[in-house]
């Protein structure tokens, strides 16, 4: 096995190995496909899946490959979603994986895939098949680099490719290392968005399944970009038991967790179009439920968003969301500030709005419920003439 | 009383005078300021209010100043919505209502209230109380030019104002005639918008408000511009009982249906920034409720909106919006077409989108959830650099 210890992403755990390659599927002829191999000795994997009802072939793929919680491989393509193509194309997202199998010696149903790209369109197979080929034979002493290739295959408008890494937080000799996509149309039950975690650590699959989910609903289902729902949603985690160190549950949902947060707010700081990183707090709610659901509703309001992109502390229009939500509070005490500046005290009018500075990309929301002990933060990006730019011009 | 034959707004119908004029609450100098009286003989009302839990003063008086079925007048100003002001809004709201009840003779509480513009800022009183005598002056002789005036008084961003008449089916001689402002931060639940409806007919409370509402919930409900709520919304009725008859219930909420589709129409066509008109008509549903579900789902879908901007018929988009709700469908049998052209058929590749011409201002998406008898429409507009501009240029 390629020494992985200076890698940053999914082959900084001990028995990965990783690809990305140019198959030719995108137009403008960058890298499109990526394979992350695990070696074992164990195969063990658990899947988050977008709760879209609409699902790509591979999303219907990998739910069946993943079923049995092993999970040998993974390939990834961008430059093509394989979406509402009917039957033919989930006989195209099998033979994908059959070709995979073949490569590596491994079951088909072992293979995990994911696409990525212009819904309802066929994908080019015979360029990908190739592809397979060619990144398969770019595996062996691919090290470190080879995670890092991977992250820039699965590329469709990001601007940086995307990698995390977290160590057990006791200490223990294990590691969980990521990678993701995804920039724009992120939403609640996940996003446009791939994201293939990895971890040397022995677990089952039921412990893995229970920290994916754990860390994925406050990270990834915390980021809400425009408030659109993808076909082709995927956070795989996959572990290769290469560590010889069991994890214990806690320590490992910790370390997943923290690697999905990293990813997450990498995805938010490269959304489609976006000039500000916008992090709505919901404080004083009287369960999280309610903080998540009035955080939700302000980062939906596009009337919010589009003030923040003109720099208006405009806490009259999140007062406006807030107050389409059914959670518990009154209007009349209801407390907001922008980046420290409390603008709104008591459902009115607060310290002067002249002395909030929206210039940094950075913005932090604060609204007080005042209506109990529960908080949550919820991410998105503000409305802007590049992200109707890039929505309008690029079909995807 | 003046004539009103030839007007086509809320003095359309006998009974009613208008006025509109310049009190100085717009920095535009633009009028502001408007006052319909209901002259009876009778004066039965009914009113339709924001769902938003965060209201407006003005919302907080009209809900209880109606709360008795009687409405003689309603002042509606521009320039300042009087939303989270506190109790010394409140407090303003009242002095407007008194104000205009001394003008006219008649009692605070059978005077509604309507204001518009900036959250969190209180109205200049002294200006608002001086152009509530200037409107009641104005009132006479103002004929038909009073509705125009006062439909011109309410306008904010609205580049037209909006007026609009129907006569009873039957040819009874009753009318309903209206007028509305609202042109962005329109969605369900109401629009920041603000409606007057008056009809000469005679009609117990109890019938307005059942006519009423049933006419707001197939019109106003379903256009849904940004998905954003006001606080401010008001969708007022009056009845004078001036022409002698007794319109049939079912009768009067075919006017009133009339007129509210023929406002609510007009919104959308000057809703801020907007290049298209788009209207989602979901067929074959199980339930009403559920072809709404749907409409509103692609209706509030920035990347669907933003793809109309573009003139790309990006049925991928609709799709992953529809794929989102919990209606009853196949997504497997889903039929989507844009401007008559079948673009995705059975959830999949259709006729090809070359064929959709999405350069007229009209747009029209029809969606077959083949599930069910059931239909609904909802209007929108499509997501464009006009917008994000003034939505971050105005603070409103």
């Amino acid at each position: 096995m390629s020494t992985t210890t200076s890698s940053t992403g999914v082959t900084a755990p001990l028995g990965f190995r990783a690809a990305g390659t140019t198959a030719g599927l995108k137009a403008s002829g960058k890298p499109d496909l990526a394979l992350v191999v695990n070696d074992g000795p164990r195969h063990d994997a658990a899947v988050v899946l977008t709760s879209n009802r609409v699902q790509a072939a591979p999303v219907k793929w990998t739910r069946q490959a993943l079923s049995d919680g092993r999970c040998d491989a993974v390939v990834l393509n961008s430059g093509g979603a394989n979406a509402c193509t009917g039957a033919p194309g989930f006989v195209d997202t099998h033979a994908t994986a059959e070709a995979v199998a073949t490569a590596l010696g491994v079951g088909a149903a072992d293979v995990a895939v994911c696409s990525t790209g212009l819904i309802g369109e066929r994908l080019p197979m015979d360029r990908l098949l190739a592809g397979v080929t060619a990144a398969a034979a770019a595996l062996d002493g691919s090290g470190a680099q080879g995670g890092a290739d991977a992250a820039t295959a699965i590329m469709t408008t990001d601007t940086v490719s995307k990698q995390a890494v977290a160590h057990a937080p006791s200490g223990a000799a294990w590691t969980v290392g990521g990678m993701a996509k995804g920039a724009g149309m992120l939403a609640p039950g996940l996003a446009t968005m791939l994201v293939v975690l990895t971890t040397d650590a022995v677990a089952e699959p039921a412990v893995l399944d229970a920290a994916l989910r754990a860390a994925t609903r406050v990270t990834f289902d915390r980021v809400d970009s425009d408030g659109c729902m993808s076909t082709n949603d995927t956070v795989l985690l996959m572990a290769s038991g290469a560590s010889g160190v069991e994890a214990a549950a806690e320590e490992l949902q910790q370390a997943v967790t923290a690697v999905c947060a990293d990813l997450a707010r990498q995805l938010v700081a490269d959304a489609e179009g976006a000039s500000h990183d916008i992090a709505v707090e919901v404080v004083g709610a009287a369960t999280e439920d309610d903080a998540v659901t009035v955080a939700r509703a302000v980062t939906r309001s596009n009337l919010f968003k589009a003030a923040v992109f003109g720099n208006d502390p405009n806490w009259g229009r999140v007062l406006a969301a807030v107050g389409t939500t059914d959670a518990a509070f009154d209007p009349d005490a209801l407390d907001v500030s922008f980046n420290g500046v409390q603008v709104c005290r008591a459902g009115g009018v607060g310290d002067p709005r002249e002395g909030v500075d929206l210039t940094p990309r950075e913005v932090r929301i604060v609204v007080d419920l005042h209506a109990g002990p529960a908080t949550a933060t919820v991410w998105t990006n503000d409305l802007t003439h590049d992200y109707v730019h890039e929505n309008s011009a690029y079909s995807s």
